[in-house]
């Protein structure tokens, strides 16, 4: 946790936080914080800046608040991906909220197994709490939005095209495309397949919605790799 | 597994291995193998080609194999990384052998906790299984050389400025730093700090040996989200 992350239900006055649980655990025993400590704190949806600790207690905490940077622009990025194993979901949600992802939508595949949209990891608050990790480590304010499309034929036969408007769009696939783009700079709309790859049918059905393929290499990375690595190189 | 790498040990001739063990479970639960299928398989160290299964029970299968493919081309990189927690090394070392890092040095750091040094994922046994699953997943075939310092002055001063010969240094770290470099051709070491970063003496000693140091934005990412994201910009 390199940002202490303040909500509005933490404002005891415009000015001052009161907190306890979670984020008061990590302040005594990971920050071993004391009374007149300064900590790198944000509020959500908004600036950045430093606190003062007031008082410290067990149970619950109070700072004083000066907010006046803005956070790290995000990146002009939406993600389409391929619903992800349930463990490797949480790791990505944490990975795209510490690098910058604007936007993340979750599509099925035909290779997408039924049991994971299942996963309580789906569930708003889970995806909140991973998505708040990610922001906490990489120190931003602005969550992700997250969106669920579990259809996959109507989503990229009637949402994709729009969602393409002013966007370029990539389609990150093995094959004899050409190389995976660097150092863009408009924004961009990048699907990545699930383990296993898009079907041939998906793939036609995302070019036609406008999308390019591009290839990565030889390599075939995990879903993860692949997420950090393609950002790494497009940004 | 992408890929069912065979070990001098399994040959019984000289195009024919006999596989028990892991390797035939992957086979029949995931790949439910058949006698006749064709298989891509790898010689650990050697070429690439594909195996077809003549026989098969649950307890071993034999496979008549043709290798007659090179393996991906390593990236000409050197990644000297300070030793991360012991979950997080496990992925790591995965992640490293399936992008192609040819060569990982985990160093000590004031802020590497001691206990990391206990874990098992540094048994010789358990690193080569690791990188094993990297090189399944991206079919490859060439183990990455892992390399363990725990001291870090002696290594810095009388070990790096040779392993530095040929090759371009950088120091991934915040600061008002030049941009990371993009689409590097050259051989290249890369340092990569622990969670909280290098303390500043150990900056200065690794700029002494030869490393320059270079930034990757205002974002704090996590040492497996940096690994990755920042091999996706240099390669």
């Amino acid at each position: 946790m390199n940002l202490l992350l303040l909500e509005d239900d933490d404002f005891v006055a415009s000015d001052r936080v009161r907190l306890s649980g979670r984020r008061l655990k990590h302040m005594l025993e990971i920050h071993q914080a004391e009374v007149g400590d300064l900590l790198r704190v944000g509020r959500l949806g908004g600036l950045m800046g430093q606190a003062e600790v007031l008082s410290l207690s067990p149970d619950s905490t109070e700072l004083q608040v000066q907010l006046d940077q803005p956070p790290p622009a995000k990146l002009p990025l939406t993600l389409l991906l391929a619903m992800p194993r349930p463990k490797m979901l949480r790791r990505i949600l944490q990975h795209c909220a510490s690098l910058g992802v604007a936007e993340l939508i979750l599509l099925n595949s035909y290779r997408v197994e039924k049991s994971f949209w299942q996963t309580p990891f789906l569930q708003p608050e889970q995806i909140r709490h991973n998505l708040l990790l990610g922001l906490e480590q990489a120190r931003d304010t602005v969550l992700p939005q997250v969106r669920i499309e579990k259809r996959f034929k109507p989503f990229v036969e009637d949402q994709l095209p729009t969602l393409l408007n002013g966007k370029q769009g990539l389609l990150a696939h093995p094959g004899p495309y050409p190389a995976c783009p660097r150092a863009v700079t408009q924004p961009l709309l990048l699907a990545i397949g699930p383990e296993g790859g898009w079907i041939p049918y998906e793939v036609d059905k995302l070019c036609q919605a406008g999308l390019q393929p591009v290839q990565l290499g030889e390599r075939i990375l995990r879903v993860e790799t692949a997420v950090t690595a393609l950002i790494g190189r497009l940004f």
